[in-house]
């Protein structure tokens, strides 16, 4: 119980069998639309944050159906923020998890429509009656979503990103940059499965401390990932951040004592856990897992 | 009282002060961002969807301060789409308001995240507390802004739009566009109305039609508009929709008979408000701009 790749690989069909079930082709032109969502939401990923958000509700014995649900919100959210980092105007990055980005498969207009669908979606699923009876818990998840993906959270984190490599960040420059990008929606993922199981405030706080130095971590190794790895195994453009001039944790800190870091936090995150017990274990394997992939 | 003119001067000025105080600049490489949204949403729009939802939440006399955040949203959601839309890779238009569009001023990255942004911003609004005390209130609200907004509404609409060159529309199918483009989200400035409102079957169903005959009415009169107009006067780049080959109502039916279309739609639409007496009197007002702010 509680294995990380077992959830995670359970987290993942759910929740594609949920947008294959939701994301039926309409009888129109705009069938396109839905054509480049589902190419995007079916598509291979990881499922870290999803299976973030379902191990979180899973602490707390949440029903399944609020769980996929929320998980859903969360992967939606998370691919919107893909397709429209990777357009042209942005970071211009033609591979996204090992197939070609959707401007690439579709065109630039339909990319950016499709994330904005995706981004209302994800409100869409949260406010529904079905992701969970009570209606404060559901209002808490639509305003948490909000506040992570917008201006003060992910939007915020890749406005500055764009903006980085004529900033001359610093460690603390870049882990706010991070905290806005990648770990506001972490947060999000695990403040969600604390909102649905009506977490106490230690157990809040745990899942909050656990998420900034999961989301931390695993941005480092993202950055060092980013130097090592092939292409054809990263599943993107690899090497694109140096290339573009961005400052990484890789290059601040050098590959070594970047890894070291990020093993550092993952401790740190494994040690949040500790009130939940054996329960936790998924987490904890998943806290590994951020460093473990690029071995 | 109930005066088209004086009502929607107020809203607009009011959620331009809702803005100001919301959209303050942090001290961060993000302000960029918070600029864009600026330019934006304190911009001399219209204000003829925020007026809307202001009027139709007046008819119930709602709160001065539900009125104004529901206006709000709906003006931040119609803004998002604009930025949108103009982009290079969807309608390329380079003026907005009497002045540069928003991609133009700043740069594409930065109005692609500023409208993320404004979208995201208006589902916070609405699930706030302040928005109103009752949460199956904020809820609807969230909800049928997801679905006005969404793949089924605005989005799926300008999915359509950009095919429409290549797809032979017929009447049925521009208005079918126009319903999902321009309609949907009239219709939820009406709607917002009614559910902050508290209103009956009989209410709901007359501010329903009377949307949906304002919202065709608008977008024939553009058409019209927009083959008519000089660009300084309309404050967009004027004849660009036969210049991109896309069919509309004027080149469907010619000026003359759309006109004549508008002016029943109007009619009709006037003729859905008279449970509402003189109280609605703003709000057939605006019907009548919607037809005579082009002569």
């Amino acid at each position: 119980m509680a294995d990380f790749q077992t959830d995670r690989r359970h987290a993942l069909a759910q929740v594609a069998a949920f947008f294959d079930t939701l994301l039926q082709l309409p009888d129109g032109p705009e069938s396109r639309l839905i054509e480049a969502m589902r190419y995007t939401m079916l598509s291979d990923g990881k499922a870290f944050r999803p299976y973030l958000s379902y191990a979180a509700a899973q602490l707390f014995n949440v029903d399944e159906v609020s769980a996929i649900r929320v998980a859903a919100a969360v992967e939606a959210v998370h691919c919107y923020s893909l397709i429209h980092d990777d357009l042209p105007a942005m970071d211009d990055d033609d591979m996204r998890r090992g197939k070609a980005s959707l401007h690439v498969a579709f065109d630039e207009a339909t990319a950016i429509l499709a994330g904005d669908a995706l981004l209302t979606l994800a409100f869409e699923i949260l406010a529904d009656e079905a992701t969970h009876q009570e209606m404060s818990k559901r209002l808490e998840l639509v305003t948490a979503l909000a506040r992570a993906a917008g201006m003060q959270g992910m939007v915020g984190g890749q406005m500055i990103d764009l903006q980085s490599p004529q900033l001359d960040l610093d460690a603390g420059g870049l882990t706010r940059l991070q905290k806005m990008k990648t770990g506001a929606l972490i947060g999000f993922a695990l403040e969600a499965g604390a909102i649905l199981g009506g977490a106490d405030e230690a157990q809040r706080h745990a899942l909050t401390g656990y998420a900034h130095d999961v989301g931390l971590a695993f941005q480092i190794a993202d950055d060092v990932l980013d130097v090592d790895a092939k292409s054809v195994n990263l599943g993107k453009t690899a090497g694109k951040d140096a290339a573009d001039g961005k400052v990484t944790f890789a290059s601040l800190l050098g590959t070594e004592r970047a890894r070291d870091q990020a093993g550092l936090l993952v401790e740190q995150a494994i040690n949040h856990l500790a009130l939940f017990g054996d329960d936790a274990n998924g987490l904890r394997q998943a806290a590994e897992f951020v460093i473990k992939r690029h071995s």
